[in-house]
């Protein structure tokens, strides 16, 4: 470089390093999210700092289940009106939200924080497995059910901590396999038309 | 939602509403950045959040060029051994930055700060093109080089700009097209090609 050149200034190139480490944004992302932060008026930045430094203090894991939750243990885990000997494990926090929004389930939870990623440098260990099985061996456990993503990697997590669970748990379950309520089976790929068929049911 | 359901904390849905704000995040993408950032150790999540007050605090546009920068006037506009009758037009800092790098040229820049771009609500009026025709009405501007992307969004913004220029300016100019270095003339597409044609020189 010689006098007449510049460079990006110091906190720029620090912000589009501190953005490039999230995941999902690379280098060029990251240019992007800076030059727009610094178009952006100065509160709206500071509330998406505020809300990031807010999460970091406010919300932990909960002991027992291992979701995110401002108390520990958390609501779901705490509430005497849910059936704590049915665990559902699940991938993401999100995931235990979804199934609670059908209200068809008053068990407990597991939130495994990922699956099983070669790929993406994610082991076993990476995720709260251990956890688990150390609440099955010290809880009455009568049901686990897998509630991994019907994806290649979902399914080989769930089989991976079925085979941990061999002889552990009375009834390891997973979720049907099936047709989407409102989908068309003209259009159902024939991964799910074959699950559709090899679980069909009494009418 | 009754007793039993639980939603995500306030907290985590506001991190989620913050980041989904900014561009080329959706919901998807906002509520993975949250979950990583939970699971982040904090003082990363610290270092994210002070490195984009940082650049807030200390970074401000050029009154002259408009580029990012720590002193206004910036360090370019500054400096007398520049070329000041001359105006690189460019849409990002960045792009000021690799035209830098060449070592070739030696005259003053204005940073767009974006292209036109009906598509994404970007009209003429957002982007700093007043503060370039006062620039134009008040200096000794000899040249202007529109070097905009060889992109639809960046001709347009160019011709928008050029349109405007009429009789303001003796000379302006726009990059040169054609192969690029490296490039491999079997895979350079059509319009590369015409363009490289249509612009040969004297050998």
């Amino acid at each position: 470089m010689n006098n007449n050149s510049f460079a990006v200034t110091e906190p720029v190139a620090r912000l589009i390093d501190e953005f490039s480490k999230l995941p999902g944004i690379g280098p060029k992302s990251a240019q992007r999210l800076t030059f727009y932060l610094i178009r952006m008026p100065y509160d709206q930045a500071q509330a998406l700092a505020e809300a990031m430094l807010a999460v970091k203090e406010r919300i932990t894991f909960c002991q027992r289940c291992q979701n995110i939750t401002e108390f520990n243990p958390c609501t779901i885990c705490n509430n005497p009106r849910r059936d704590s000997s049915r665990i559902c494990v699940v991938v993401e926090p999100l995931d235990a939200l979804a199934i609670e929004r059908t209200n068809a389930y008053k068990g407990l939870y597991h939130v495994l924080h990922g699956v099983i990623s070669p790929m993406n440098n994610v082991g076993p260990s990476e995720l709260r497995i251990a956890q688990l099985l150390d609440r099955i061996r010290e809880e009455e456990v009568s049901e686990v059910i897998l509630a991994t993503n019907p994806s290649l990697e979902g399914e080989a997590t769930a089989m991976y901590i079925h085979r941990l669970l061999g002889g552990l748990v009375p009834q390891v379950t997973r979720l049907a396999r099936g047709l989407p309520a409102g989908g068309d089976l003209e259009y159902a790929d024939d991964v799910t038309l074959t699950r559709a068929l090899e679980g069909r049911q009494e009418f």
